[in-house]
């Protein structure tokens, strides 16, 4: 099988290729993307010696900076529907995520998909692309894996919730006091996943999960009000189906991204994978559900909302987080503060009723501006 | 779809009309089948209106006890293998399970197995007997319908473990001194599940997970060495299955057998059952696994040891353990003298390798007589 790997440097990205490394009887790296670190897409390159390679974003050049013998180069959407790739890895970060993810669907490719905004900002149109175009759309984030192997031989109109665990954040047990006063480094010391600095600032305001629950509605066609989150602190159990008959299942697992990347590039097979660490539930003993409190986290209550008005209110919510996260994490604002800017960006906005692509980009653009905006009228 | 219940004034048989009731529109029960309660038999007999009624065990003759009108008297294995019959609850406790087990399984039918002594003592032939009759067999054991729920979708083939939880019993908690106290009231007394009086002494020696593991392997077709118990107290995680990439899954439900009852009845479908309560993550949390103390539970090695050894062994496990735990609950002997008779026959016994169903029988017999004799001895 042929992968393009969208994000090949990041996090998701380098899992990937530890994944492709321990099978390589399996696949075939035809593609690499990436948008900043040249030295390791470079290494990447002559490792897997892709045929194709994609370097945009941060202004650098398309043709200047790699030049490896028989790799060309091409644009993120021309690697994502090329004839001769079979699966894409999306695993680049924000909207840049969301051109390729259609391009791949609607060129009836399969996308495995750890890029969050395509679904949240886009979920009707990703969806209706690959409806349209027979690509197939698999889930690499652990608790949408954990729902998708759970919804193996069963029917989604047996499914009465989706239950998504969440860990938490790193903030978790902090009193609401203390929250005032939290530092970046505070925010980005999550208690079981090593990820990336936003999407761990996201999940201690638990705004992530509530992203993930709208990403949950399309992948899984479960509305809404069907999603249910419930805290977990280990991060074993990674989320649960309840059925109509009353019965649940359930995923489990080590937190290790590598599972999860995995089951979406093999399905429906699941070869060994001597590389990740066998769980032994002894071990993990005890595991806890809690219910969340949601005046800790009115950054899930924002993007629950939002989930639920539809329309261009999700691509507000996701623009309007980076933007407020990215403040924080440089000392403009206070932690407190990303729910009170996201919030008053929500409110401000006009929905458009079922956006285009560009009233979709345009709301993105819009909430961008209003965000810097009113932090720069605060400060 | 036509039902025949045998058992059916048992705990399972009678939690299955149950499911009946509930969902009367997609079965009927043309077939009844008790060995001991006519009462309860008769009036099932009047509710249900079914075409065949078996009235077998206990001394009791077969046209004798129930005459109502156009009601038919058969015999176990006419019952579960007549034309009208497409799925046979077999929920009669004890060999006489294994019988219209059998007969079903030739005859093409789906068997919903409650009765453990048919894979138990003869996994072999009724595995054999369902490949060449084309008969289904549907675990109803909560245990056993966790597994196959979870491996719906998925392949034999992928499967690493298979993890069979525990609730430790009625005895989990005393130690070994007062082991050797122990009433019959006592053994009694499940902290989780209420069933029968024998399978609630077989929880408190956990040779009742012994037998389990046994029929595990033979439902599954997944050898005992990838078999594993561990200790849940709570029993809300009903098992779960490792595969080969080192993910879980796990069924979750409160314990009501009716719930298993319904899906073996149902499959695949999963209609709504009123009647279950819903399970609330919050207030089953948390969930414990521990380690079990095999010194506490000699019962438990001696079944693992007997379906390691296979032959007539599970046999001879099977019926010494029914004789034993019959005498432990008149008084006749100790709790702890239960593994001592069963070993003892164990030890005694020469197997026959590839058994026929004859030298299966003959085997329960004399490991019957064997119990019966060393206690005699004794006491």
């Amino acid at each position: 099988m042929n992968l393009a790997i969208l994000g090949s440097t990041g996090s998701i990205g380098r899992q990937t290729l530890d994944v492709v490394r321990a099978l390589r009887h399996r696949f075939r790296v035809v593609g690499l993307a990436a948008g900043h670190n040249v030295t390791l897409l470079e290494e990447q390159a002559r490792e897997f010696s892709p045929r194709f390679i994609s370097l945009e974003g941060n202004g650098s050049s398309r043709n200047s900076v790699i030049s490896l013998e028989g790799i060309e180069h091409v644009s993120l959407e021309e690697m994502a529907s090329h004839p001769d790739v079979d699966l894409v890895v999306v695993a680049t970060v924000g909207k840049a995520g969301l051109f390729p993810t259609l391009a791949a669907l609607q060129a009836g490719k399969t996308v495995a998909l750890a890029n969050k905004e395509a679904l949240v900002m886009a979920g009707a149109i990703v969806s209706e692309a690959a409806r349209r175009g027979r690509g197939e759309l698999r889930p690499i984030d652990s608790e949408h894996s954990a729902i998708w192997q759970c919804l193996r031989g069963e029917k989604t109109n047996d499914v009465s919730r989706l239950i998504l665990t969440a860990s938490g954040g790193a903030l978790r047990d902090r009193s609401l006091d203390e929250l005032r006063q939290v530092t970046p480094e505070q925010a980005l010391s999550h208690p079981t996943w090593q990820m990336g600095r936003k999407i761990t600032v996201d999940s201690a305001t638990l705004l992530n999960k509530g992203l993930e629950a709208i990403e949950a509605r399309w992948l899984f066609d479960v509305p809404l009000e069907r999603i249910e989150i419930v805290m977990h602190r280990e991060s074993i159990v990674h989320s649960l189906v309840e059925f109509a008959d009353g019965s649940v299942k359930a995923q489990l697992g080590l937190p290790d991204m590598r599972l999860p990347i995995q089951v979406a590039l093999c399905h429906p097979e699941r070869p060994a994978l001597g590389a990740v660490q066998r769980m032994d539930l002894r071990q993990v003993s005890p595991l806890h559900f809690e219910s969340l409190d949601l005046r800790r986290y009115p950054c899930l209550g924002l993007a629950l909302e939002a989930g639920h008005r539809g329309s261009t209110y999700p691509a507000v919510l996701a623009a309007a987080d980076e933007v407020a996260v990215e403040r924080f994490l440089a000392g403009r604002i206070g932690y407190l503060e990303i729910p009170k800017v996201i919030e008053e960006a929500l409110d401000a906005h006009n929905g458009v009723s079922d956006p285009t692509l560009d009233d979709i980009l345009a709301a993105d653009v819009w909430a961008r501006e209003r965000v810097d905006y009113t932090i720069g009228a605060k400060t």
